[in-house]
């Protein structure tokens, strides 16, 4: 077997995004172990640097040891028992993901849908409250991975504040590349993934949990059906007990550490509006060329641009030869627009004119 | 918030176990995407090189994107249904962990209990399938973490090979550093960490399933209760398919092909030698210093030696002032031997005479 030895390449689809050296560097530490009281210091920084990037005072704030999915996983299992109603917007890929998760808990599930390309209309989603003032949760996609779509939420929280129903955020795509507050906005629990704006490597699952999903949890009549996600045992490890669970993993936790670093370094609004300017700077280009946009004007989401390439240029083979000849891995559509549109990432440290500009070079190949 | 700095540890815990540079240096490569063709090389580079470590020709042979214990949970959701009947041989936490794990699938578990230090009868464990024989599975711990006890499983293996119940091992401790034949000793299913003889840091979970046990994931009734393991989209993202299900873990992957790299350079049976000469050091060493040993003899497992300290030491007051004065990790009891023994861990690179002699010298202070 030959020594590892992989491409360079830009990564302008929809995650992984490529990563600081300095993350990289960071993961490539000495390990200590899970229980060292030095280790003890990393997972707290790590605990309050996530907590500055959801804007939240949640003391439960801390990275499942998963990809993004596994904190949808986390967010839902620990919330619902069997029986449970729970309200969900769907509109995309990962919309409809969380309606299979839930049921999966065996919650009785009903859904708010939009075309893909829009956003879950909120008043949609209070009339279905209305109609289910039992649900145990409202749930949406902040940032809509499949169809580039950025999801009002804060006239949902809003209203949601003043029942007894959560309000659930996927906030993959979205946290550290777009504004989210956790707390302002009333949001009750709040997953995403270390792979897009973050610039760490998939395999962690940042979440935070308010006073009122602690709350629910805590008054489970039922175990957790995951052992892995149990919340009632994670919050011993990462909270002051640091009660044994599971290995915590502590490479990615480096990683994640010197990441969310960075992200405070440079400061929340500055990050957010660079990753806008970026993502004005590819779309003025990409009109130029030719291509137009998937999702509804007014709410597409800076750190992704769905868009379709002009109609003579074969959409799947140009993929593949951007990925082949250029290095550059822009992603394709999925479910209906599959080999329709690509979806172009400009995430974290890719959100910058530099490689707005090596894209529409290679871009200007085909068009 | 510092750069990050933490100490250098000599980790002769339960795991994590140091990671040699050359995996390091794997993890800290520029990434490719998850679906990026270089990256299903290195997909298959690994389920290939986990074959042969696992000793099987099991096709369906990935690493799961958590810790052992999600290797565990993996195992466990994928083969039960609720009403399932489940024999699980129990002799420590991990034992117990199972029926936990399993109790939340909604199955009837049968216990066949050892007490701590011994393993379970295997004689007792065919009376149990004897009485049960509708029993979906049979599970054991072949390296039981928290007692340091060798689980013997080829006469269960032989006789359930002619039944329909399934024999899943968890072989966290053991994969790579103790003689573990999945093929030849008929188990069906088999699930693994990284962080202990592999030395890779702590993230995944190599794992492998058989045909009988692919039959019995493709005949269930229901869905599998997590999405995030549900092995029936897994398979089609870790087989040809090449179906998007989550995000893979891309820089733990790469750490993990350079670990089993390592390990294949070295030979399976070479380094199960080492690792047994390596305990005999260590045992040799600890009897002279007054230690005795925790496990029953015969059935003590050469990466993990459970031991009492002798009399006059203060069991975990000297366990942290290695850690502090001499920068070398110990783990303390679990459960019923909390505060009374230490594990010592000897897994891959650490399986040698230099690592036994420095810790052999810190001893002789407090002793």
């Amino acid at each position: 077997m030959q020594e590892l030895n992989p491409p360079q390449r830009l990564l302008l689809g929809p995650g992984p995004s490529n990563v600081p050296y300095r993350v990289l560097r960071a993961m490539s530490t000495p390990l200590v172990g899970h229980l060292d009281p030095k280790f003890m210091e990393v997972m707290d920084e790590v605990c309050q640097m996530l907590r500055q990037v959801f804007q939240t005072d949640n003391r439960l704030t801390f990275p499942v040891s998963g990809t993004g999915s596994a904190g949808m996983e986390a967010a839902f299992v620990n919330l619902l028992e069997p029986g449970d109603t729970v309200i969900i917007g769907v509109c995309g890929v990962f919309g409809t993901r969380m309606v299979d998760v839930a049921q999966r808990c065996g919650a009785e599930v009903i859904t708010v849908e939009a075309p893909w390309g829009q956003p879950v209309d909120l008043e949609r989603m209070v009339e279905a409250h209305k109609a289910h003032p039992e649900a145990k949760l409202c749930a949406l996609v902040h940032a809509e991975t499949s169809t580039g779509v950025l999801q009002p939420l804060r006239e949902l929280g809003e209203y949601l504040r003043d029942t007894d129903t959560l309000l659930l955020v996927d906030a993959v795509t979205s946290l550290g590349g777009v504004e989210l507050k956790v707390d302002r906005w009333g949001i009750d629990v709040c997953y995403s993934g270390t792979q897009k704006c973050l610039n760490v490597p998939p395999g962690l699952a940042p979440i935070t949990f308010g006073p009122r999903a602690v709350e629910v949890v805590q008054k489970r009549k039922t175990k957790v059906q995951s052992w892995y996600l149990d919340l009632t045992m994670l919050m011993k490890y990462w909270g002051e007990e640091r009660l044994y669970h599971h290995t915590a993993p502590v490479s990615m936790i480096y990683g994640l550490r010197e990441g969310l670093r960075i992200v405070l370094e440079e400061g929340l609004p500055q990050r957010v509006a660079r990753h806008a300017a970026a993502a004005r700077e590819l779309r003025q280009g990409l009109r130029e060329l030719g291509f137009s946009f998937y999702a509804a004007e007014g709410h597409r989401l800076a750190p992704l641009t769905s868009t379709y390439p002009p109609e003579h240029v074969a959409v799947e083979e140009v993929r593949r030869r951007l990925l082949e000849e250029y290095d550059i891995e822009v992603g394709g559509g999925l479910g209906p627009v599959a080999g329709k549109i690509w979806r172009i990432g400009l995430m974290g440290i890719n959100a910058c004119v530099q490689k707005v500009a090596v894209l529409l070079r290679a871009l200007r190949d085909f068009v």
